[in-house]
């Protein structure tokens, strides 16, 4: 009997911890079976990875280049590949599936540049493939819910956005960058042309995007290199205007001693406010103009009412990263179900981050180097 | 290739949020996969639930007995049963599939008398069957690392606890209890003896039998009907005395209006405290004697150290409850795997929540309803 | 111009912080002027503290009798007395001014014994003066405002209580109660029968009774000596019927490590709850059944609208210790200066913490300590 | 016996908020004393408030003139005259006061122009006068030892600084501007060029000033209108540019529905980081790269003994804004004493914000203004 999708992944290897959160993600709802991969440079590596992974050795692949080749020769070829390398390979390994047939997931930041990115979406849309992009936080249930409540009119007009998405590794000492597995986000042939905002900031602007649709008219960004010797970005200030009259303010860093990963947004309205903050997935801070604040958590009736088809953890309890990223995968493997079933996929089947949010994305960080560039001065988008 | 072992599940039909739980927290590291189920007394209900989790429409079974009894005559039987029936036909059912060689999870409270839980720990003895109890929250990061923190001595000799476990769900109106689908939980032909306390109050024995590894001397519980017309208890005051010279109290409630699920543990020593809380499960807040309190987190770097191999979500970002769930499925399908192997297993091998466990958390919920009806008076343990 | 009344202080001396707070508190509004004392028992120590505030050196008293025979005798005596000396001078010192006809503010806990407190409270009604007791808290907005909540039957019917007042000194290394200016806390000569209820614990029955005007009908207190060379106790686990059929657990603790000086009070009835925390005073969390919680503040409309002829610091800023606790003696003062007038003192003139309550609190100190002598059981009260 | 200096008042008549705070936070050390005041523009008002003050009727003045003149020419003239009136009015009547050889304690925005306030420091100089500025949160114990952690480089060179102090008064509706007793806080005549960042951006500044001693070199403000029919700013951006390299974001609001006055500054050096919410104003989040975050707050050890000799809440016990606000003055009034013995004034005798504090102050608000102007494009300082 048909049980499930099958995958293949390129990069993450066993030592990576990219690679284990996207399969337990996948795992979590169990649709969806890991059948292939190549997943490091180095092959040896990979087939230790595929032996701890139970994977037949035949589908252990040299290079995702060969990966592609093969599978799409197979009639049993993969449903989809998850590309979780350093963000300067995965517009040519995107491109390479693509091109293949086959549909893909993809870490962000998309690209290294707006130009590649807006190519995979075309290659998409021409080969009629299903590309989504690992913006995992738009899977929290209570970010769907607040999103709801915005479309809903609760909080009136929006006015004003503050979102920070701030850390500390890069303060580190001896400085975290140099010589750690993280050496890489900060060396510009691999990361790009930023570190810090296409590492974190982006989903600053991907969360007020999924939650307002709000489209940016300008923008200045102010990025900074703190620590020596990095070669990129490791704190950034950014002044938005959106297109409807609202402004926000967005600050990102890599230096925030003291914050390990703090992802804060706060959208302020005529009629009230949503503030949702990462370290407390589960709740929402709610204000009603002339009322004192609600704290709506997971369980509250009407939250529990919104999203009861699509939870696993019981009210009360935690629902943590891996369950936000396992909803974002479920409606990705949902939608190339129908699709494979032959069914027309419409718009909410599409509730999962694009290729066209990853392009949204790149348009965002290349905006904010040009605008650092010319002095932090304004940009329009 | 051998990729994973089986279970099968009673209980746990496609509306019981339980049953997703389980099966989720399962899937999660994708080392166990569901093959046949009897999740409903309901024959039409197990049919419509086996079809939704694509099982052979052969392996579903009218009801426990049939299961056990045809599983345990197949060269492929299931490695391991998980129960999720309500509280009162626990025993039977793990029983009979002890009796069919088979190894057991079991939701807790592990039976409805200390007798029958006893039983069933020689059972599993005497046929050389592994049997787990799902006192899920042991599996979360953070408390596995306060574990390590009091047994290095960090806290010093434990002077007192403080617990809680309070929710407000028998207190809504109308009464929750009532044509709801939790009513089962206060009749005590279905719960047995207790509600409130077998129900939630038991986590917080458990837990800080975890913790500690203190043994309860003697105790006083008052436990409570507040809400007409319950008939079990839905409120409890505990005054413990553990075999150290440590106190405790604990407080679990049903009718605490404005927690949903409130699960707060604080460890006493002389040398310093331990406090967590189940609502921000991601942080430990540690005080030494004479310093100031810090707040530690997963992501902290001693932490993580401590953790590394052993968990999905990275630092900073939040594990949750399913994650925690899947840690305990985790250690137990290990212990089936190596056993199935035929390698001998080890004390660190059974780091999950045992029938001994669930034996405690009889006794424990026995001595409470003894206490209250001898006017909440001390009873020895 | 007649602007201020005047008062003494017996006790409190320079270095004494009790001293100071009662001093300052007095101050803010700027309604009584200090104009004599006997603040030590050491005269030099009187003479020094007198010089710095600025007294006339005549009305420096050797000891409270002078001070109270002298004061008595002159035309512009006193006002009233503040007493601030340790527990056990508490009687003595108070009988005295109230027979000489000087209106009393006294320390908590009263007296040592409950039958001096009956005493003190039959001399001052015999002698038509006004006796008012130190339970400052009572004077925080959010807990005025919590009671006129709970008076207005927006919680419904009270069913549980549970309050705790813990605290780390005694846990403090070397042992805080050697030595320090703290060990006649412990020294059962210097304040009774108890330490840590009558200092701490006292303060949760005070509040729960202004909070609910509920009656104790019986407790279990097991009151603790974890800290050689502890003298009295210094942790307590209390049990409580009221007698409405609500019942309660109080914990008091002064080897909570990590816990400064945490007073947590929540009221939980049958249409909604109430919680406050003196750590952070300024806010109330108020749950209704069947709704999410939300966070009452200072500012919130209602609230600054029942408290506006009643407060200094705006909405949003943090009212404080100084400011509860000037509120308390706002009102000892107005109803001195009512009387004073010749008016007629009404009910609600008395909306301070009196010698009724001072003796209700030792009433409780007492039957704990019964309890605990009785093996920790049920006494009545 | 000599015991207190006196004082007037300018503005802050029975009704005002901002008269009482101004009283009790001078009253609550009980070193000056109200003799006199012009408390409105309507004399009759001012009769009435001096009258509940029990002020001498002759002392009490029909405008701040009369007054200045009148008490010059007294030989016991008040020691210092605070001024409380609405911004636009601040310049004139400070310009009196010290022109008649009276120190002055002034509300900020200090006036509504720059070359008013260095005028008016000018003055103060010239005419060897004390010139307080009411900034009143640096007087939280927490935030002086904040400083003094900072001074000591225990957080290493400061990198990066965040602040906002946000409220929500202008987003209640009806429009709370309008009509209202703060409806002169949109009207330039009355509030000069700015309502948002003069009334409560400027606080930022200040705090973030005393805390670090950083200079600011550029900024860029974006101020902003939301609320209709607003006349000035009620809501701002600002990125900063220190002179040290360091850089900041401020954002300041009236419009932030949820939050009735957050205040929360964060910095972020080399070694670590300091973080205060004045909604939690007895703590400090203080981190050490590398090391989890500690939680400080005033009952510590280590704050106790650096604020020992300068408060009078207990640690555990909340400070509140009263106290702070009386911690500025009673600095102030000891300089004034100081002097008036005719001892020289050392630089620490200055501890409290002064008239070159009110410049710099009124310096952002113009510049913030300039910027804004400019299309939110950088200007030097």
């Amino acid at each position: 009997m048909f049980k499930r999708l099958t995958y293949g992944m390129v990069g993450g290897s066993k030592d990576s911890q990219i690679g284990i959160v996207h399969r337990k993600a996948i795992n979590l709802h169990g649709k969806a079976e890991l059948v292939c991969g190549s997943f490091s440079r180095n092959f040896k590596n990979t087939l230790a990875t595929g032996k701890e992974l139970k994977i037949e050795e035949k589908r252990l692949y040299r290079n995702y280049e060969e990966m592609a080749e093969e599978e799409s020769k197979r009639p049993d070829k993969i449903d989809f590949v998850s590309i979780v390398t350093p963000n300067s390979s995965h517009y040519e390994v995107a491109k390479k599936f693509l091109e293949s047939g086959i549909n893909v997931m993809c870490e962000k930041p998309l690209t290294i540049t707006l130009k590649e990115a807006e190519e995979l979406k075309q290659l998409a849309r021409k080969n009629n493939l299903l590309f989504a992009v690992a913006y995992s936080y738009t899977g929290y249930s209570m970010l769907r819910y607040a999103r709801e409540l915005i479309k809903r009119g609760e909080i009136g007009e929006v006015r004003f956005i503050n979102g920070r998405y701030i850390s500390e590794w890069m303060a580190k000492v001896p400085f975290a960058g140099k010589n750690s597995r993280h050496e890489w986000r900060s060396d510009p042939k691999v990361s790009g042309l930023s570190n810090c905002v296409a590492d974190i900031g982006v989903h600053v602007d991907n969360v007020v995007s999924f939650l307002t649709g709000l489209k940016i008219k300008t923008l200045i960004a102010r990025m900074d290199k703190f620590v020596e010797p990095d070669r990129l970005d490791d704190n950034a200030s950014i002044l938005i205007n959106y297109d409807n009259g609202a402004e926000g303010i967005y600050w990102t860093s890599q230096i925030a001693v003291g914050h390990e990963n703090t992802l804060d947004i706060g959208i302020y309205g005529t009629k009230g406010s949503i503030e949702w903050s990462q370290e407390h997935a589960n709740y929402l801070k709610i204000s009603k103009v002339n009322h004192p604040f609600i704290t709506l958590s997971r369980g509250s009736e009407k939250v529990d009412d919104f999203i009861k088809n699509d939870y696993v953890t019981p009210g009360g309890h935690q629902e943590g990263y891996v369950e936000a990223f396992a909803r974002v995968y479920d409606k990705f493997i949902n939608a190339i179900t129908k699709k494979k079933k032959g069914e027309i996929l419409e718009q909410r089947d599409l509730d999962f981050p694009t290729v066209e949010d990853g392009v949204e994305g790149m348009r965002f960080i290349e905006k904010c180097v040009e605008s650092t560039k010319r002095g932090a001065s304004w940009v329009e988008f």
